[in-house]
């Protein structure tokens, strides 16, 4: 049964709409009762909390189980850093977990198309996670889009739709075109997208709770206890989608009485495109639509969403949680993507935006020292690439000396 | 302490070389004793088989986890099909998990500065390995090196040494120069690289075991149960290092009593540079190198290695498993790709190698219907984008008619 969050109405049936009438989205309502942690991850270990089972074979029985990185590097004046790498995920993105369950959805209702309006990760994630359940796809994207993404997107074989228009609008068209078509699109916050995208936060407390996180990470004496959970949760915000998907794994936890202290749930976007921060900021009850004046080029452009159809909800998220919303420009996104890549760690602009959010938050001090903090990398990103690159260049004869061999 | 495979001679202390007396590589000496299969993946799950403890932090802790995808479209003429998808490794390929082993041992000893010879996905996975342990890393590459592959290694800021002159002996130079220059050198068959790579084969023989291998896959009345064990692995061989991993992996395995019915080992390699396949085809006892004029271009060009340093080993290995080498040539390699991303698996061309070699395996009756073949697709690669597009265009307005909407 799908619910609406805002005004607690129910729907129910396959064909019922993915918007509640008062306008807000909806999601599967799930019952947690004596729900307990599983002893693994992946999208499929929380089945008991998702509307579908894993499917036998293909793409989509196989999506999440990503790592959450300790990274003493990275801490932010005494705020302790772990990292979940979402982009070790199939195609490169957390979109996979809601494309895994999407999929795994349509298989068993006996769909023959799905489809999406992405030109990005998302498009990516569905075309795959439906070549590999024998589905069709249809993925919408924008007349504009770069020929690089489109070739990213055409490499699963879905049928793509340059669609010449408003592309903020696209995704009210295919929720209105979808049924009459034949055709079940998964889009950025679809009920069944959120439930899988719910296990991104699911699987980060999971790994607290069994204490697979680690303390300070420096090993000897000094050496903390992993924390029972984290203080807070960092991630970007799009559509929306998937900052709802946290809040909902959030609840769920503390409905199964497993989260004695919800996490506070931070969500960053680039200031060229921030409706939702705006929203919080001035302390509106909902998120409005920029307008085409209000916004500019990100390097994040991953999260540049105008319009989010889960904004307001991704609001009352964050005012329920204790967190906030929080825009970060680009120069400090280039360095905080800049210094994940010096812990290792390569992610796409977008992915960096926590760890930025992340120091304006232990600036200001909402977030404390010797806090635990939880930052959400959705995707690896086809970029990250160093823009200059500082090499020598020698011969073999050469090499002793360079190396210092006397 | 490290043995060699070949003459049995043993080398202790943490300056003895990697090679053998006799020429051939050393790997560790594992006992495993009572072992048995932990319940979940990831490197450190193999903690007990290997020479070093998991680190309390960073990147190096959290290698491996790579899913078992169960692909009935790919099955060939009955033969069922199972992809180990170790591009999901969080730099993209399997070298995460000898990077791995090799940096947790560098710190654990103390070492400041680690190396590799390669200008690829283990160059990027030593140098992001290297930085999230806050380690120095040198990184020697051919001096015509492409600018993108550059670049990529780059943003994990590692030193780049280009070497100008014969980059297959670059391997030698690095043993020989690492301990007086200070550098712990992993490269592609060091003993410490191969004990982290053999977990990419105990993961899958750990899944089939568990019962996590999808029998058919088809579901309903049909479905089989899922077998104990995979009948043969399918793997790519370029330095042979990997392939020798597997190998240990089965041996060790079998010793502990959790194999039974070991699998036969099948490595691949591109026809226009294909060294282990020509000695195997031959009856030799040895690989010896090609020559220059032996070798073509190919756009497996990851695994194109003329003079493999553990190519003997890895000869050896697929003989006392029952396996065999085969050399695939470009257009089935390309074939092989397009049809793993028709399954929704994108993966760079040495990665389809597998696939095609199964594809000539069964053709031959090497491997038999309804047998269970795991191909380990190494690394995603960042090419395997669509070459040509087809997408049509439409306006907002015509969406409805495009959808099939009257």
């Amino acid at each position: 049964m799908r619910s609406c969050y805002a005004c607690g109405r129910t729907a129910t049936g396959s064909d019922a709409g993915q918007r509640c009438d008062c306008g807000e989205p909806l999601w599967f309502d799930t019952d947690p009762g004596d729900f307990e942690w599983p002893d693994r991850d992946g999208v499929w270990a929380f089945a008991d909390l998702l509307p579908v089972e894993r499917p036998p074979s293909g793409l989509a029985a196989v999506a999440g189980a990503t790592p959450l990185v300790r990274t003493p590097g990275l801490d932010v004046d005494g705020a302790r850093v772990h990292v979940k790498l979402e982009g070790t995920n199939p195609t490169g993105s957390f979109k996979d977990r809601g494309s895994a369950v999407g999929v795994a959805a349509a298989v068993a209702r006996g769909v023959d198309t799905v489809g999406t309006v992405s030109h990005g990760n998302m498009a990516a994630s569905m075309a795959a996670h439906a070549a590999g359940a024998d589905l069709d796809c249809v993925v919408l994207v924008p007349a504009d889009i770069s020929a690089s993404r489109l070739r990213r997107i055409a490499a699963y074989g879905p049928r793509i739709v340059r669609v010449d228009g408003d592309y903020g609008r696209l995704y009210y068209d295919a929720l209105d075109l979808g049924p009459r078509a034949g055709v079940e699109f998964v889009n950025s916050d679809s009920p069944l997208r959120v439930a899988g995208q719910k296990t991104t936060t699911l699987e980060l407390l999971r790994a607290f709770a069994a204490g697979e996180a680690s303390g300070d990470g420096t090993g000897g004496d000094g050496t903390l206890a992993p924390p029972a959970a984290p203080d807070a949760v960092v991630m970007p915000v799009s559509s929306g989608g998937h900052a709802s998907a946290a809040w909902k794994a959030v609840r769920e936890a503390t409905a199964a009485g497993l989260l004695d202290d919800p996490p506070r749930l931070y969500f960053a976007q680039a200031s060229a495109c921030a409706p939702v921060a705006r929203a919080f900021e001035r302390g509106e009850d909902a998120v409005t639509r920029l307008d085409a004046d209000e916004v500019g080029e990100t390097v994040a452009y991953s999260i540049a969403n105008a319009d989010p159809p889960s904004g307001t909800r991704a609001l009352t998220a964050t005012r329920a949680t204790g967190g906030a919303v929080v825009a970060v420009d680009d120069d400090a996104i280039r360095d905080a993507q800049c210094d994940l890549a010096g812990a290792g760690l390569r992610v796409e602009p977008a992915s960096a935006t926590p760890l930025a959010a992340l120091r304006t938050l232990r600036a200001s001090g909402a977030v404390d020292a010797g806090e635990h903090v939880a930052l959400v990398a959705t995707g690896v990103g086809y970029g990250g690439d160093a823009t200059t690159v500082d090499a020598e260049t020698v011969t073999r004869a050469e090499l002793a000396g360079a190396l210092g061999v006397e």
